[in-house]
């Protein structure tokens, strides 16, 4: 896949000039490749792995840039000898004139000399990711043997969710519901050959019935109340993945009264989770203290745990690395000339003076 | 220059998926059609006009992440319209092992959607937009018919300001020290064609004599006096490149106290600069309210004036918006396949399927 291997000369970009390029086309055939099951369990691993070091990891919360229409996002993060981050924006409006609502992008760098060494799409592997996370946090929080999952809520992330459980924690059900049946037939169809046994519903009422795993994943862009006080019953394990910025929440506040709740890093939860409707200090476990063995995930069948999850800048650098480790094996990326390397390092003016000649040549 | 113009078919990435890069070999391309000095003069209108409106700037300080090699910086800004950042890291070590000390890409996108609209290198363009501010501040401090400047550190920066202040400011002759001839050597042999008369010095107080303007930089890492008190006589403006991160100066602490000084962004030229020798409260002027008429430049022929430069995110971001606005012209770019772009927002997962069986076919 060297774009230049055939023809390389020594006029041409060196090595460490080019950094390996991972499109849309690429994300998707590296999928195909691998197969979604087994991407998402490895990727469960890398981000299960990184979260096992948490306290290695240079947490920063991320830059925003806000206008009227969204917001544009940095979220860097490094772990010392990597450094990566997503470029990410989030526009409510976009949706409704042909765009997407999220498009996202990622970078990794190596520290010790700050060369970028992959340049990624992330739009298709931040929702791998973000379901490879929820797993993550159920194999700690659900109840033991789930089998059903509800899912409402069902766009863009509803059948990533649906396959990462499947994979990760074996659930054999899942129980859809959207306020749009258009999205809820179009996850019926693309999950028709997953192996799933697949409920639809028609109310979020009826999804949760008999589950053991609740997934609420809508794109409310207000206080909404996708689930209700009543419809969660003792010993459920939610996961809230929806309610992602300020002034989105999913859940009526009684429910997280009720559940012991779990979060990737508090002081972007606060702002930007579920727990927004509740004091500052209401008390949150930190879901890589859990992994670590530090604290405790389920201790009891009754209990309900509840996974606020909003999306961290190391489960982006977990799905960056994984993605890097792939490259070789599986050839899907270009390479792209990005990095000026003069052969004297003094000499930037003289490379350009050299191409000009070349090209007159 | 659209890579799949000619056979596009609806299976293909949508136009909006596709994002214009310009790689360092396109960089030169572009150099090369337009010309060194014209892109330089043409770079620094927009670079003039964007301070001009500078109150319509977000201004944030760069974002850094420190380890003991370097730093890797993110450098974002926004006018409202557009939104850039430049990725940039810097390892004083690497030039011994045989890296780039600084290398550097950039992004620019749309606010209203947040899409990117180009990625490209920016190693080669940091360089053309230093020079280019350099000679947009000495349009305002130098002395009326500056004709001579001394350069001071002949490195990788050292031809991109000659040739922006002959452009701009007009000046006719170059005075060239550093304390490594061969680079003095490199950049003789690199302005021989350059209409520029040039003198080569044994020492920085030779390559001060009668110069109207004095440029410094180099790349000491510490503290350092390339310039002494007795080395700046009256009249002089000093344009002072090379001190910009903290610890790394390179002006007499003397010097600074007897000149009227300018910077980009006081809460970051008191960090990077040569300022962070003096008190946090020491008067400076925001150079781009001397260019919008709210503060004068020079206002004597005996006044020293000193522009204390260490690159803003504002001069980034009017490069990268000229280079897009140099697309079109000179095709001097490929595009990449960087945003998801399914048919149907909400059917990311059905757009890896389509992707699957159409590789089957």
């Amino acid at each position: 896949m060297l774009q230049t291997a055939a023809a390389k000369t020594h006029l041409d970009p060196s090595d460490l000039a080019m950094v390996p390029f991972v499109s849309v086309e690429d994300m998707m055939n590296i999928i195909n490749t691998l197969t979604l099951p087994v991407i998402i369990r490895e990727i469960a691993e890398y981000i299960e792995a990184d979260f096992l070091r948490w306290e290695s990891f240079d947490k920063t919360p991320r830059v925003a840039a806000h206008s009227s229409e969204g917001v544009i996002e940095l979220m860097p993060t490094s772990d010392g000898d990597n450094y990566g981050f997503k470029y990410v924006n989030g526009h409510p409006a976009n949706m409704s004139r042909g765009f997407q609502t999220v498009t996202a992008f990622g970078v990794l760098a190596r520290v010790h000399n700050g060369y970028p060494i992959l340049v990624s799409e992330m739009t298709i592997l931040t929702a791998l990711r973000t379901a490879a996370t929820s797993a993550v946090a159920a194999k700690y929080l659900a109840p033991e043997k789930s089998k059903v999952m509800a899912m409402i809520g069902n766009g863009a992330q509803c059948e990533f969710q649906a396959l990462a459980f499947k994979e990760v924690i074996g659930i054999d059900t899942i129980r859809l519901y959207d306020i749009d049946p258009a999205a809820t037939r179009k996850a019926v169809l693309n999950l028709q050959n997953s192996g799933l046994n697949i409920v639809t519903c028609t109310s979020a009422e009826e999804a949760v019935l008999d589950a053991d795993i609740i997934t609420t994943c809508t794109a409310d862009k207000q206080y909404a109340t996708v689930l209700g006080d009543n419809m969660v019953s003792s010993g459920v394990h939610i996961n809230a993945i929806g309610g992602d910025c300020p002034g989105k929440t999913e859940l009526y506040k009684g429910i997280l009264l009720r559940s012991d709740i779990f979060v990737e890093y508090p002081p972007q939860t606060r702002i930007e989770g579920e727990i927004q409707q509740l004091d500052n200090d209401h008390p949150v476990t930190e879901l890589w203290t859990v992994i670590a063995g530090k604290n405790k995930g389920r201790t009891s069948d009754t209990q309900i745990t509840l996974f606020d999850s909003v999306g961290f800048a190391t489960e982006d650098f977990s799905a960056l690395r994984y993605i890097h480790d792939q490259l070789e094996k599986t050839g899907c990326f270009i390479e792209l000339d990005m990095i000026a390397d003069p052969d004297n390092t003094r000499d930037l003016f003289g490379m350009i003076e050299r191409s000009r000649k070349r090209q007159q040549q």
